[in-house]
């Protein structure tokens, strides 16, 4: 029992009562729910894995935004993490590929450009018409999309290069956005 | 006492505990205290008014805004009320003229062109660059410059109308941001 508690506090968001009540629920379980538990763990460890393209996680290799015939491979939305495609997709309208680099430049925790996963986006841009830098407009997306703007720029100059508008978000009132979002909504004005 | 309650309830987000409360305050403030805030109402009355340039309010008319030899009197930014312009002057990036139109068209509250401040912009066209619809991307934001920029197209063809950007607000995660703010993020993409 206290194994199971020690291991569940390892999860995120997950102290130690809360483990000792999930410990406690799956004593409670029937074995068919333990062992579905279980098996569904090691299941996700041994079968899913990174897209050799993309770096989505997967259980197919290339991935299915990779592989999709519908989907155009010309255009790709780099990304920090996999769970930002979630993000994209609720749009409804991006119908392009994708390429995730596992997190941002981060000096001070020690993540310089070797950490991230570029190489594959490199070797895909001669099959690429654009790349849009889809990072969050924080410290540390800003500065990696800086970043990939030269390397790519360097490396394929025929490549368009593009960044998400920051602004004042949809439905949100231009009183209550901080004066950085403003200054960058006026920056960022288009033309009607 | 019940008149200057019932007069304080009239104030928005004064109830009648509230009235209450400030009234009990009023009646114990000295004398001074009181006809000092009695006066202030007066003299905001009779003192105030709105810019016969830019609608702001003001207590000098052309507003400082209108008559300052350091700003771009050829870039006018529309705001929906006074209050956006604190909004805009904190960001301490824009240096031009302002217009504020004193509403948004609401077809449903009864407020169509008619009930906004336009006529004192379209009379100033000819001194104009740009006009950017500096207005909040909420639905009657939206439509309100929609609606203008039509209105400015026809008016002036050679004036250039600009709309601010909307999109992931500055220091945000796009993990967090709703999907019709990261769909025109996408949209108002900017190349680098």
């Amino acid at each position: 029992m206290t194994r199971l508690i020690d291991e569940l506090r390892k999860l995120p968001g997950v102290g130690t009562k809360s483990a000792q009540r999930l410990a406690f629920h799956i004593l409670r379980a029937s074995q068919q729910d333990a062992e579905g538990l279980a098996s569904a763990i090691l299941n996700l460890k041994a079968k899913l894995h990174l897209c050799s393209v993309c770096n989505n996680i997967t259980d197919v290799d290339p991935c299915t935004f990779c592989s999709s015939p519908t989907r155009s491979q010309r255009t790709v939305c780099v990304l920090e993490e996999p769970t930002n495609i979630a993000a994209v997709e609720r749009t409804r309208s991006y119908n392009g590929a994708y390429h995730v680099l596992h997190g941002t430049l981060s000096p001070l925790n020690g993540v310089g450009p070797e950490q991230l996963r570029i190489g594959n986006l490199m070797s895909r841009l001669s099959q690429v018409d654009e790349v849009i830098l889809a990072l969050s407009p924080t410290t540390e997306g800003e500065s990696t999309a800086n970043f990939l703007a030269g390397e790519l720029h360097r490396a394929a100059p025929d490549v368009r290069v593009t960044r998400i508008a920051t602004g004042v978000p949809a439905g949100s009132d231009i009183e209550y956005a901080d004066e950085i979002t403003v200054a960058r909504a006026l920056e960022n004005r288009r033309d009607l």
